[in-house]
């Protein structure tokens, strides 16, 4: 019980240490100019900034409290792992990426960097939403960040895919992670359906608040590193597209799969935002706009019938638990989005029309020298099976980590809750009963719980 | 039951297939200065555009979940419908406005135009709200936004009316279209009180969050076309005036009607964003600021005054259905809306100080010709004439449009529900009940605490 | 009951009246440089602006809801006074400061300021949260707003204190305001717990979300007026450090003091966002990064150790009552704010490297005397004085007026509610009780409808 917080506040004071000796901020700019670059540099990133802060915060938040007893428990531990994540992430990048130039100059594009990196945790512990304890949570967090940052690293530098908006190195390789530990950590499998764990009416619209949230500020977080104008534009546009369809497409699909037409919510919560991972490796690319509205829509279909017949399957034959269905949202569409990319490129050098690789580059490296549709088709067959071997790279990488992480949650000073105990604040919370409404159920659940322990 | 997935499956293939045929992307601009235009042009639109999706998506969602079992369906129908509407807006005018040049440029001011027409829809099904099958809400949405496209451009381009905000062309058009397709669905008419249709606490909580949302973004709605620079900082400076007016204002109606001078959450829900719907019309031109603050006041006292008096009015003489009362807070403050533009032009014309006419004209088409105040008050009389006809176009037309929509609707294979099915997310959604149910020991509680006072 | 409304609606009279005779919009700028000019400034400043508004209106009001049965009037009485406190503090502002020129020209700088001087109220009005009358309420903010003017002046002009983010001016101020009302009021002190002051998980969950939302934009609030560039710049980083640093101090203070390990809902609501309030005072200053993550963390130990011991020792020895226990959040952690400002003036001016000065004086009225590091120790320890000297103002004026306002407040015809129908929302809206408890008729009913068909 002492676990949690002695580990979070030995953290927060080695975060100290580094901060104290190796941080700073820039030397302010001497000259007029230089402030105008500054000011100019933080009024196009800091809204995009905020969009992703409330994605993060609020919006995801929120689409964990499906789970009716469990929505303190949701809000709080997303909310405290995008912090540790965030901060350590903060602190290995300025370790790996920095630290032979001395001093680690602190600018908001380096938070940001960071925060991609909490994401992957986030998404991650949806597999195992509900059944871990906050120390689990934390411990994942450590190992997680490292190995992103490494496969990130090998991903777009050394094989130079592109992937503006975390398609691959994101979504995969945290679906991945997540399901990796959640194989190592419950041998058993598919337990019968937990009481707790089925959704109410009021929960479900708290869900799907937070999937809106993510759904409206979903284009932030694609188009946030993207060079500004036409590449940032279109990035914005495709994702929109991509989004919009993938919404429609999900209630086409999940009324089609049941018997009597109804959607199912769980579908809605996860398929309309399918759009959004899926256009993440080729939102800026040159491909015409039904490419986007095309990915989405296969994207929610795919996500959709994952739901419906892949997680059932996974949970009878590896017996897979994935309390989210992060294979769902994160996984499928975030293969397809790697293929859609790889075919993206091919397509794009057989396109004569206009210099369509000048778009190619988002970081500008290459940008010069593929000018002018100089890129043959061997240069773009090249590139086709980069996006492929990243795609490899992020799979493998993830799911060794995620195992490995997931054996070593199984140790006992853990504090992993038993499965009776499992999706309920009460376990994590201090919680004054007389005035809530459930009570007399909840109170005598409680007590026999309390008494069988 | 399929006729739902099919019909929107339909859709999304011709849509596919449009985009296919006829969208493309701009060419992106060569030069460098071009691409630093683009990128200023996505700055300055893009964090109006996503406060103004924040507004739809979730402010407009969470205002109608105040019916208590219907919230699930209300979100989901309002999100569908935003994103059916849009696509299909976007279509129509690929075809209309855009065919004669060929390919069809896509870029964010045409998908902001779009989602504007999808507003209309979104109020419009405010009439009718819970009573109707998503069926027959694409369908409405088919048949309002060609109509709207076909109104709006009659009122801007072929009659010059001012309106930047909306006020004529989106909230009197979509209210009269509302209670058009009300008039002709339900000719019974007012029915008696149906057990579900009863705001609880809880959920008048949620739809109180989201008017907030709705009044914080309104201004961005507002003034998103207006021209940068003063007019749009005197439109931002407008709104924010007439919605705080009208804000407190609607707390004074709703307590000075009520016997025990207490508060109706309707009345709050509706009247406070009164301001937002009054001031499109004028929100840019050269007005004093006392003005916005008297429209904003006014509206919300028409407002509050019609949930107490005319809607119950209607209902009896014309037996009017106006579930979530759309006349009170579009159709009497866009009608004072329209009617103040007239009088401000009037005014404006006869203030000889600078050449307030400079203003008048935000599409900058005729601004050089009105220039130095050559607008005489024959002019302005002319201009004050079109503003009236505009808003006879817009309700003439919505309301035959609404008549003619709500007839068709009675196919029926269209599926609406029966009066007693009504009400209730459980027809449209899988819901599993076995967890829900706080009831028994939330009343026997609520009880006890009665019975304590 | 029928002193609010018609209290309302003369103020609303008077403020049309003063809007009428003495306000206006700044004359449109003929030239196109200046538009661009106003253009730049809109884009600059009004997504912070909406950020702000978000916080206030949506996220503030969201945190006081954790009052199960209050959440209506939470989130209403905070709407309307923030509301009824900018328009006050617009006419008061415009009274005092442009009374002398004439006509009062109003943009969005003025709104924005006003919308600060409304924030004192909203944070004061926490201590007495539940136990007074909309129109205490009004009466509140007709007091406080002024003399936070004058308090706000003499700190800011007089002093010359450096306090870019409010924390002595707004969060101090805000704070033994409220202590003092309520010390005044509730003479009797410390009642025993009323049954429906306690938050239910549900409630726990509205207010956490409210929290959320604030520690989001919290950054715009801090950096909205610092100077553009690196000042803006650094105030952002800095914040988004302390809040990063406290939401996660929070978690492991909450937990260490309790037997059990658990989490206190309530700890959360608030020690997350201590950090905002500590930054304030300090956020554009030069300090290093690791400045920021201390003071976060302090700032949250200090609000969570208080809610633990200081508020029940204040309770018991000075019968004081502190619903919110604002005197956590904004008092403890001001005041160290404002400490900290002084020690990092006097340690900055031990910094030879660089300029360090050059960033002390936001408003660019000295800057261009220090530059250089011509500032002394003398100069410095001056200056360190005089953040202590706002400190003292801060909180002595607010006490007395405090204490003065309360004692008003104690008149019978303010009607302020009896202790046993607190906490209540039935006290000032309409419910319609007959829907609500959806539990066992609902389940009836359909059983009843599901046999019909």
């Amino acid at each position: 019980r002492r676990l949690l917080p002695l580990f979070l506040g030995l953290f927060q004071g080695a975060l100290l240490l580094f901060f104290a000796l190796f941080v700073t901020y820039e030397k302010p700019s001497a000259q007029a100019e230089d402030a105008n670059l500054v000011a100019n540099k933080v009024y196009s990133t800091f809204p995009f900034f905020q969009d992703i802060q409330v994605m993060l915060v609020v919006g995801l938040g929120l689409l964990l409290t499906f789970l009716p007893r469990y929505g303190l428990s949701a809000l709080t531990h997303n909310f405290l792992l995008l912090n540790f994540s965030m901060q350590w992430a903060l602190v290995l990048q300025g370790l790996l990426h920095h630290f032979h130039h001395g001093q680690v100059q602190l600018d908001l594009h380096k938070v940001l960097i960071s925060e991609f990196a909490a994401v992957t945790v986030l998404i991650s512990v949806g597999a195992v939403l509900g059944r871990i304890s906050p120390c689990q949570l934390l411990i994942m967090a450590i190992c997680e960040i490292p190995v992103y940052l490494a496969s990130e690293w090998v991903i777009i530098n050394t094989l130079g895919v592109l992937d503006v908006g975390g398609t691959i190195t994101i979504h995969v390789f945290a679906c991945y992670f997540g399901l990796g530990v959640s194989k190592a950590l419950f041998r058993a499998g598919q337990q019968p359906l937990h009481p707790k764990e089925t959704p109410t009416p009021r929960s479900d619209v708290m869900s799907l608040v937070g999937m809106l949230i993510l759904w409206v500020f979903w284009p932030s977080f694609v188009a946030v590193l993207c060079q500004p104008g036409d590449a940032q534009h279109r990035a914005i546009l495709n994702t929109l597209l991509a989004m919009s369809a993938s919404a429609i497409t999900t209630m086409v699909a999940s009324s089609l799969l049941d018997r009597d037409g109804k959607l199912s919510p769980g579908h809605l919560q996860n398929g309309s935002l399918a759009g959004g991972v899926v256009i993440g490796a080729v939102a800026d690319m040159a491909m015409p706009p039904v490419a986007a509205l095309t990915l989405g829509s296969l994207s929610a279909l795919a996500c959709v019938l994952g739901f419906r017949f892949l997680t059932p399957l996974l949970g009878r034959k590896l017996s897979l638990l994935d309390q989210c269905g992060i294979h769902n949202l994160h996984g499928l569409p975030g293969i397809l989005g790697a293929a859609a990319s790889a075919v993206a490129i091919l397509a794009a050098s057989k396109d004569t029309s206009g210099s369509p690789f000048s778009q190619l580059s988002p970081t500008g490296g290459n940008a010069s020298e593929v000018e002018g549709g100089q890129w043959g088709d061997r240069m773009a067959s090249g590139q086709a099976l980069c996006q492929a071997a990243g795609l490899a790279v992020a799979i493998g990488t993830s799911l060794l980590a995620g195992l490995l992480t997931g054996a070593g949650l199984r140790l006992p000073c853990l504090a992993q809750p038993p499965e009776r105990l499992c999706f309920d604040d009460s376990l994590y919370f201090k919680i004054q009963d007389q005035a809530e409404n459930p009570g007399p159920d909840s109170t005598t659940e409680e007590g026999a719980l309390a008494l069988k322990e």
